[in-house]
C-alpha cells in the first residue's frame, strides 16, 4: 500500500510502497479515509539523530479518519464498516492518569500513531485498541480527521479554564493558525466571551476575524495596551498562547488581568513566568497537552451540529509530499488533509 | 410622588400619592426610570394576613432601574446622575454568605425592595447602600430593569451547572415565560448546548423558538420520551424547572440522564425527588434562588453586547394598575415594565 | 476449586466445588486471597426470579483481593505474582462515561464480578482486563479487599462534595455500618469537618464514635434539631445518607442548611425531595453509585498510610456460608471477609 | 494613647504617644487586645521615599484583635463589647471582585490598616466598616490576631488547589516560617496529603516537623530529587512557595509532577516559569494574595476547634520596638504579637 514516511534523518517525507499491516490480538485495522497534517510532524523531523525516540522509517500522521476494515482476535466494541476517527493519545490504560480518563497524561508515557508507531498517512493503519476509536457516523472524514488534534488541543485548553469564561469576559488568542482558528470558533460556540486574536500579517488577522474573532491585532508588545483599553483597564480574563515562545509568554501575561488565566498550548520551547509582585494578583499560568478521549467525543457532536468547522486544504496521497512542502513553507491556511 | 402600592389585604395594587422619600446616612435616593413587574408581586398579595411579614402599605417593585438623585450622609462609590439598576438581595453584608458574595443567601434573611421595604413602582426610591447599585451606562433602562431578577435568576441557575454544559449536551427548559425565555437566550449565548423548551400552548412554544430553543414540546409526561429520543436514549444533561410544581419536578427527573443535573428555580410549592434506584445514577437536584451581585454585573455586560434581550411590554405608571391586571391574567409575553 | 455460589432461587449461598476457570485472550486469572462480603449480595438473592438479570448459578463476591496467577493471550500491564485488588465496575471502556474514567456509570451498563459474572468467593477468578486490577503491594489483602466497595463507595460520595467541606463545617453521616463507618474515617482523614453520626442502637453509636465521629445521635426526626443546635441554627453543610429510604431522605434534608448538600448512597428504595420553598435555599441532593478506578488507586495509598482501616471479621471459605448467615442476621460490625 | 509608628524614612518603628482616634459615620472604634507583627511591615519600611504610597507617620500593624469600643453614626451589625479580629483587605465593596467576596483583589485597590491607614500597633484603632470585623467569641486574642494574615494567606493558597489534594497525594511547603508553619498545620487538618517541608537550618526543619510535616529537607536543588524519590518518580501534586524568589520558583517547578500545581505565595520579587516542553505536562502555576473574608470566618471556627494554632511570642506594647528588632533579626519562631 502507499504510505508517506519519514525514512532518514535530514530528508523530507517520502511516498513509499509498504506492506499492508495486519491487526494483532485486540487491535483494529482501519482503511484510512483522511489524514490531517500537523506542525508536530515537522517538529519530529527536526529532532536530532542522537536520542531520536521513534522507529525509522515511520509512517507519519496522527490525525486519522478511517473505516474499520478488520478486527484482531478478541477486539470488540466496534464493527467492520464503522466510520471513525482515532484518538491519538495511546496511554497504557492502567495508570492513575489513564484511569482518570487522561491518557494524554499517561504516567508511563503515551505512544501515538505517527509519533512512535506507524501513523495515518497511508492506505491502512493499525490501531492498538478499539477504545481509541471514536465513531463519526456520516460526518465528512476530511472535516473530521483534524478534530483529533487541531480541535481537541484547543478544546482541552479552553475547557481547563471554562468556568472563568462567563458573561462579560474577554479572551485573547495568540496565534490564529491551525489550532488557533479552531480555538476562536470554539470560544464563540462555547462561551459568551469577546475574542481578541493576535497574530502577524493582515491575512492572518483577516482569517481570525472570519473565524469569529471580534478583534484582531498585530501580535506585538503594544497589543497588551490595546487589550487593556478594550477592557477598561482590567486586562483579559483568559489568554491562550498557541505559540509558546518566551515572547508570547510575556505578551500573554501582559494581556491578563487580576485573577486571570494564561494557558500555554504552543510547544515553542519558551513559556510564561509569574510571581506575586511581577504579575496581576492571583493570576494562573498552565500548560495544556493535546486532550482527553471524552473531549473528542464531545467535539464530534459539536462538529455534527456545525459548531466547529476546521478550514482544510485537501491533497491526494500521491501529492502528500507536496502537502508537507506547503505546510513547511507556511502556505496553508488552516489545516492540510491528505486523502489516500 | 406617584407610587403603586399594595395597601390592604384582598385588594389589587393601587396608584397612590405618597411623600417623596429622603435618603438616610449611607443610603442613596434614586429617581426611577423603569420598574419590572414580577409574578412574585402576585405571590406577596396572595399571602394570608396572618403572619404576613411585610409592612402595609408597601410600594411594590423589585426590578428597579434609575438615576442617582441624592446621596445620604457618608454614602460613596456612586455619583449623582449615574444610571444604575438595583441588586435586590439586600443582605446584612456581614454574615458568612454575604462575605462570600451571596447576599441572596444571607443567613440573617435578606430584605428586598418591594418585598419588605418600599420598592420601585414609584417616582423615587431609597436604596440602603451604594453597593446594591450596578451601573448600566447608556443601556436602555426599560431593557435593563428586569436584568435584576428575570435575567439574574436564570443566570445563577445556569451558572450553578455551567461546567456540565459542554460540547454535545442537551438542556431542557421547563416553562418559557418571564424567566424561562431569558434562560433560553442565556443558554444559547453561554453554551453550545441544544435547548429543548417545554411549555403549554402553541404561542408559548413559538415564543420559546423565537428566543432560541432548538426544539419546543408540550410539557407533559410524554415529553420525557421525546427528550430521550433526541439524545439517543441518554436523556438531557441539564434540566431547568421554572415552574417548581411536583408535576414538573417529576418531568424534570424523567428527562434527565445518568450524571445529569436538575435545577428547580420555580417557586411552585413542589419539588423533585431522587433516590439511588429511582432515578438515573449520580443525578443531582438543586434549587436556585435569585442570584449574586457579581452575576448581575456580568449580565449588564452581556446585555451591552446584545447577548440577552428581555422581551418587554411598557406601561406608564398611570397605567400601572392595568399592568398588574395584565400580568395577573397571563396576557403578557415576557416582562411588563412600568415607567414613571 | 471451592466456591460459594448462589445456586437456586429461594436458597442461601452454598459452598460448592467447581472447575477452576481459565483466562481467555486479554483476561487475567487471579488466585483469590480475600473476598469481602457485601449487603448487595443479599440484595441479589432477594431479586424475583422473573426478570432476574444474572446467570444461575453464579459465584458471589465483588470485593476481591488476589495474586495474578496467569495472563491470557495479549494481556499486559500486570505480572504474574502481583498482589492486587479488583475494581468491580467493569464498563465497556469505550462509551463517553468510560472515556471519562467513570466506568461505574458506563452507558452500556457495567457488569461486575459476583453481580453478573462469577465473583471472588472462590479460590480463583477471571478478571476481564488488566485495567481492572489495582496493585496493593504488601498491604494485607484482608484489609484491602473491601476497599473496592466498602471504602470506594463512600469515598466517591465524599469526593463529590469535597470542595464544600472546608474549615468550620459539619457533616452528618446517616447509617454507621459497613460503608458508614468507613465514611466517618474518610471524613476525618480528608477534611476538617465535625462529623455527626446518626444510627439506631447504642452499639452502633459507640462504633461510630470509635471510628472518629465527634457526635453520635439516635437516627430519628429529633436528630435534625440536635444538628441545628450544634451548628448555631444553620444546619449541616453536608449529609451522607447510607440508608436511602424515604425516612432517611427526609431526615437528611431536615439536617441540612442553606446551600448544603445531601448525597444519597444507600439503595433503600427511597430518596430525598427538595423544592425552592420546601427546603433551605440552594440545597443540592445527589445520588452516588460505587466509584471510579482513579479513586480506588487513591484509596490504596490512603490505606497504605493508615488513613482508612476497614473493620473486618474473617472467615475461611469453608465457613463462608456462616459468614453470609452472620451478615444476614446483622451480627457483623464492619465487614465480613472470606479467605479461601 | 500609645502607638508604634513608622515616622520617618530610614528609621525603625517608634513607640509614640498620639491622640486616641474617633470613629466617623459608619466606622467602628476598637480597643486593641493583640496585634500580630508581619514581615510585610519590614517590606513597607524598606520602600524608597520616592513614590512611597502611604501616609507618614503611620501606625503599623495589620493583624488586629480587639473589642468594639464605640460605633460611629449609622454603623450596625456589631455591638459594643464584641470580641473581634479585623479582616485587613479593605476593598471598595462595590466593584466586581468585592461583589464576588474577594476584597483582597479589589479592582480599585484595597487599603489596609498598617498598610495605608493607621493600624493595630496601638491602644485603639478605627475600622472603616463593621463588615471588616469577624467575631471570635472567647478565643484568646493573642492566638487569634494572626489568623487575619499568617493563617488566612496560606489558607487561601491551599483552598485554591484543595480539590487536587486528595487521597495519596504529596504536598511540598517551601519556607516553614510565619506563614509556612501554619500552612503545614492547615494541610494536616484539611487534607490527607503527605507534607514535605523545605527550609534552611536544622531548627527550621525541626519546627516544620513539630507542626506536622511528615518530611523536612534542606531547601536546595537536590530536594527535588528527594521529592521525586518519595513519590515513586511522579513528583509532588502541589507545591506552595512561601518565599517567592526565582530560586524557589525553579525548585517548586522541579518538585512538581504531571498535572501538578505550584502556588507562589511569597513576595520575594521572583516567580516560577513554565512552558509546554520545559515543565511536566499540564502543570499550573498561580499566585495567591492574602485571602477572602469568608475564609477568615472559616479559620476562626478551625481555631476554635484547635485545628490551627499559630506559634506566638508575646510582647507588651512598651517592648514593641524590641519585637520589631527581633523579627528583623530573624530571632522569632512563628509569629510575634504585641499586646497594648
Amino acid at each position: 500500500m502507499r504510505a508517506i514516511q519519514y525514512t532518514a534523518f535530514g530528508t523530507r517525507p517520502q511516498l513509499v510502497d509498504v506492506e499492508r499491516p495486519r491487526p494483532g490480538p485486540g487491535e483494529v485495522l482501519l482503511r484510512i479515509t483522511a489524514s490531517g497534517l500537523c506542525h508536530s510532524d515537522e517538529f519530529v523531523m527536526a529532532m536530532p539523530q542522537d536520542g531520536y525516540p521513534y522507529p525509522m522509517p515511520m509512517t507519519l500522521g496522527h490525525e486519522p479518519a478511517g473505516v474499520v476494515e478488520e478486527l484482531g482476535e478478541g477486539a470488540s466494541g466496534v464493527t467492520v464498516g464503522d466510520a471513525v476517527i482515532v484518538y491519538g493519545c495511546w496511554g497504557c490504560g492502567v495508570c492513575a492518569m489513564c484511569a482518570d480518563g487522561s491518557e494524554n497524561l499517561c504516567l508511563t508515557g503515551m505512544l501515538s500513531p505517527g509519533l512512535g508507531v506507524n501513523g495515518a498517512m497511508a492506505e491502512f493503519m493499525v490501531v492498538d485498541t478499539p477504545r481509541h476509536l471514536v465513531p463519526i457516523g456520516d460526518l465528512d472524514p476530511v472535516r473530521a480527521a483534524s478534530l483529533t488534534d487541531a480541535a481537541l488541543t484547543p478544546y482541552q485548553a479552553i475547557k481547563s479554564v471554562l468556568p472563568r469564561i462567563v458573561g462579560g469576559t474577554t479572551t485573547v488568542v495568540i496565534g490564529a493558525g491551525g489550532l488557533g482558528h479552531v480555538a476562536i470558533q470554539l470560544l464563540r460556540a462555547l462561551t459568551p466571551t469577546r475574542v481578541v486574536a493576535l497574530d502577524i500579517g493582515e491575512d492572518k488577522l483577516a482569517f481570525a476575524r472570519e473565524n469569529g474573532a471580534h478583534e484582531a491585532f498585530t501580535s506585538e508588545p503594544a497589543a497588551a495596551d490595546k487589550v487593556k483599553q478594550l477592557t477598561g483597564g482590567r486586562g483579559a480574563d483568559v489568554v491562550l498562547d498557541f505559540v509558546g515562545m518566551d515572547v508570547t509568554g510575556e505578551l500573554a501575561v501582559a494581556c491578563g488581568g487580576v485573577a486571570s488565566a494564561v494557558v500555554v498550548v504552543g510547544a515553542g520551547l519558551g513559556g510564561a513566568k509569574i510571581g506575586l509582585t511581577s504579575a496581576p494578583y492571583n493570576m494562573t499560568v498552565s500548560t495544556s497537552l493535546w486532550g482527553r478521549r471524552k473531549e473528542l467525543i464531545e467535539l464530534v457532536e459539536m462538529a455534527r451540529r456545525g459548531q466547529v468547522q476546521i478550514h482544510t486544504t485537501t491533497y491526494p496521497i500521491t501529492e502528500g509530499e507536496q502537502a508537507y512542502e506547503d505546510v513547511h513553507a507556511g502556505r496553508i491556511v488552516g489545516r492540510a488533509v491528505v486523502v489516500p
